[in-house]
């Protein structure tokens, strides 16, 4: 899903800007101007030429028109989650699903870093973003409880990890939105969900074949009564002394 | 902070039902009855007997009225974050100020299904609480960010930790709020943080006497490039084996 080229999606798939792209252009020239709060919804259609019936068709309040394209981009992580195999580690499927509202974000960097600006001086408008957080993980959270029904503390685990992969996915998307767009996402993104999977485990981890090469042996002699952090921590102090 | 005979928190330390209580006790009586979009703040003012100047100096909004404690619990969290003397295991600290909301709840059990019972069904009330959730959040993270200020990816962690035991919390919080408080609110905090903390390796876990009795030793010998959860699913595995 390429925003680059605008916030369209005309059902006749032209280039043209569709009422929708003219509501989100004059909108955001008149929040920049003059202020969110201070801009009504008439002001909005008349610089974009269109009748006020027009605007309401496609945002439901001068709040969404911020956020044109998460709808769109909630169906979307909807689809790719429900389309898995069921097979996928579940794990990397929530952090590839975050992936996509980073790669919205990524189209159209101009748009997503004055939305970022735009948003932080605005409560009201950021009391709006929080919904739309709370949807994304509530998805992310509603996937990993089917998948993990068979487990004990399923539910725990599915809300714990779906708040985890928003918190890092967030993370990453501050980063790049304050480096004005200007840094590559992906590593951010890359480095941020990795950090996740790690804690958690995910499966299916591909391993490159001079991995394979410098692969070796550790021992590890612990009480069997440490706690699992500890255990971890003398691991990990191990593999990082090589 | 125990709230069962009230919300207030009057100068004189009386028993008597403040201007407060009385406007609190008054709004839930009229969401109650006529629902909550339907109730203005002229209603309420005239049951509780009170001027309309003395809501607005009690509660910003109409919604502020539905989360009463939630100012004097964010406060609490934030002193008691700031009290520590910084040696304290940064996990188990955030655990222990999550409790603090968990207290507030559980010290009014019928107000708390309550108002879980209106929230759910009034979305303007759920988004109030959103962002009330994210600023119990932004405490746990801000504590976070300071205390793993010197560590690669502090920002990152704190992010990651903060959002887990809010989710975690909630999760508690929700199956309590479901048993119509019934059921033991502590016993579905400690189990939930302990899912948390055994995730994020909390630091000064007590070991009572006959732990240490049982105490016996485990070796594991993995392949050094094993990916890190890999290696903690085999320990798991072993130790489980007893």
């Amino acid at each position: 899903m390429s925003e680059a080229q605008g916030h369209g999606r005309g059902a006749d798939g032209s280039a043209k800007p569709s009422k929708r792209d003219a509501l989100i252009e004059a909108a955001f020239e008149l929040f920049t101007a003059h202020g969110f709060e201070q801009t009504t919804v008439d002001d909005i259609v008349r610089l974009a030429g269109v009748g006020r019936s027009s605007f309401f068709r496609h945002f439901p309040s001068k709040e969404d028109v911020v956020f044109p394209d998460h709808e769109g981009c909630l169906a979307e992580m909807t689809i790719f989650l429900q389309e898995g195999s069921g097979t996928e580690d579940p794990v990397i499927r929530v952090c590839d699903a975050a992936r996509l509202v980073m790669r919205m974000y990524a189209g159209n960097p101009s748009f997503a870093v004055q939305r970022y600006r735009l948003t932080k001086s605005v409560p009201g408008l950021r009391h709006h973003e929080l919904s739309v957080v709370w949807r994304y993980e509530r998805t992310l959270a509603d996937y990993l409880r089917r998948r993990f029904a068979h487990r004990p503390d399923g539910t725990l685990r599915a809300d714990v990890i779906a708040a985890s992969v928003v918190a890092a996915h967030n993370n990453a998307l501050r980063t790049w939105l304050r480096s004005a767009g200007q840094e590559d996402p992906s590593a951010h993104m890359d480095h941020a969900l990795r950090f996740v999977q790690n804690s958690w485990g995910p499966e299916g981890e591909a391993r490159s074949a001079d991995e394979e090469d410098t692969d070796d042996v550790v021992v590890l002699i612990t009480k069997r009564k440490a706690p699992m952090w500890r255990v971890v921590r003398g691991i990990e102090a191990t593999l990082d002394d090589r």
